[in-house]
């Protein structure tokens, strides 16, 4: 897109066409799923051969994986809504835009790992650390490409209204501030962060209803 | 939706529009394809080096895992099925429409888990109760997947006939109640119960056909 | 569809409806897919900390899983180029033939297992019996959902001549048979068996080329 | 498509026909997006029951694990879009393009394998080999797919620029030159090599911007 070479230049037009939106949707759709599906895969079968009591009790030990499970679920279904959400008022395309939707399902997939560090050691500090830096990545790369897609609405066909675009980069940081708080609040009581862990996700599916 | 403010709404109107009943389809299309290919994995492959008569005997305990991978299968298409089949008349969507399919979705990615705690521990009580609970919880939201869209035809471009939309819901609670009286025969007889999760696919299956 | 109240009949095909031809080939595209890709999660990697010598044979002993998982990777691709073929002459779809397909994808999603079966005791028999086993019901059922569809046009649009509906029906079980055939062999020499599961992907990638 | 016989031949153009190049798009699509988030799966939860020092240690060593889990995803997302692009050109299909691409998908599928060896075995030589040489595969069957394609306008429907086809050939045969470089420098010093491994997805990422 910035050689200098004109004919070069188009090539490089025509080569990229194909990538619309609408393929990142399909790439983004797929990844989306199978992570929100490969969530489940860490919480193991108990592998004793006990009787039903000692069963019970592994299975309780399960209950701090079940709730990182349900927890990093719907947090996955916000960043799901949010970035298609996004693609209303993107309509094109560009070599960087790609790449940042690559780093950006980069993190995604990156969270079934850090979301059975948290279930499997969920008293220790760094698996909070990485579970909350995690979620802060995947929202500032998703800041990020709101930002680069409205800067002089370099993706976006129509003009979008400034002040609409300010609000939606305020509603994706609230995500991050949040996560920051909770790995900071780490070193006082950590418990305190499992809980903003906890608390995000309901806020986020009840927020349309908090203005009632 | 909800808020006073009326720029808001309007914001949020058009937030939402892009989420359609297509897009969720294709997720939920994913999330089906990828749980119902999932279920294979937790059949282990055997580990012994022994001889043939060894690896028969060990093929021949993966039976009752074989087993509740078919039927979780067979559920899963009946639950694939019902789910699309829903969105014949189902054209609109909201935020919270949004959600209780993210909650589908959930329960749906859930199984696989469970399928395996059956399959291993099909003698005890609580991989039968767990079972047929996450089979409970699939069949309550998709119920309340289709009371919420047709209320008042929320969702819904065309008046859906009441007595059709009645027999729907009769329709997908079926299931859930069968699942209740399994869970509740365990404390009398758990074959029963495991009787009673083998032949309700088989049912699914054929019951266009029992009017014939 | 076979309820004698007429009433009743019509809802189930308006029910029934949207399950388009369409649909039903996502699912088996996504079903594929998941399927291609969990067939090398079952070549482990080596778990010992020795040097590089050791690494050289424990990635030798992996020479099977890596030959089966190739097999498998071909057969899926022509499988999967065998079933969307039969939807260009189908473009209809009802409730028996819904199954049809869940049960095609059922035996698709079991050859993980199977494949990593043969891989890991490719000098028994059990598996190579099991392999050969899974092989012919994906088959089998594939030409049912092909007589199921072209009997007396019940899912075909136009007719669709009856000299190659005949031609499909004969290359479809070309697979089936060779499969039984491997089997049988496996209580004679169970190296030809080996044998004709590894040439038969081979023949159908360059059978066009035959007759030339 | 070869044959002699003149029906035998029109039967066959029929029966390849509903394989547009769309629907191996949506193969690959599915086949990508698993393979990207499998990825994550090969580095494994530590399961020790220690305290926070011990955990920090265990995670620390899985950063070269971290490091191949990057690089393969950026490089797949390079394939990705490479192998997309080529389809503005490729509008038609034919038997021996539809195995191109299988083997293709099948040596990006057993990229999650050579990543986690590399990832867990970066101080040995074979590992790096092994990476480097299933790279070079998909690099030169991604090439294959190019030529096949564009030799006398066999798949594309309007004339294709010379200039611009051999630009591409040059392009892509970039990768296979770097990866087959940096297995040969193994047997001098392997930090190079894996140094040449960090450095490709870089380039690829900025290589628009190196012409400014």
């Amino acid at each position: 897109m910035k050689n200098t070479d004109s004919n070069e230049k188009k090539d490089e037009i025509k080569y990229i066409k194909p990538l619309t939106t609408g393929r990142i949707e399909a790439l983004s759709d797929g990844i989306f799923a199978i992570v929100m599906t490969l969530l489940v895969l860490e919480i193991k079968i108990p592998e004793l051969h006990g009787d039903h009591i000692d069963l019970i009790s592994e299975l309780v030990s399960r209950i701090p994986m079940l709730i990182s499970f349900i927890i990093s679920f719907i947090l996955l279904g916000v960043y799901w809504i949010g970035h298609h959400n996004q693609y209303i008022f993107i309509h094109k395309t560009d070599r960087n835009f790609l790449w940042i939707n690559i780093m950006f399902l980069m993190f995604v997939s990156l969270l079934p790992f850090s979301t059975a560090l948290l279930g499997n050691y969920h008293t220790e500090k760094v698996p909070v650390i990485c579970y909350g830096a995690n979620l802060i990545l995947i929202g500032i790369v998703l800041w990020y490409h709101w930002h680069y897609a409205t800067k002089n609405n370099r993706l976006t066909t129509h003009d979008v209204d400034k002040v609409f675009i300010k609000k939606v980069h305020a509603k994706i940081l609230i995500g991050p501030i949040i996560y920051l708080v909770a790995i900071l609040l780490v070193f006082v009581n950590q418990n305190i962060s499992l809980a903003l862990f906890m608390i995000t996700p309901i806020y986020f599916i009840f927020q349309g209803k908090i203005g009632k």
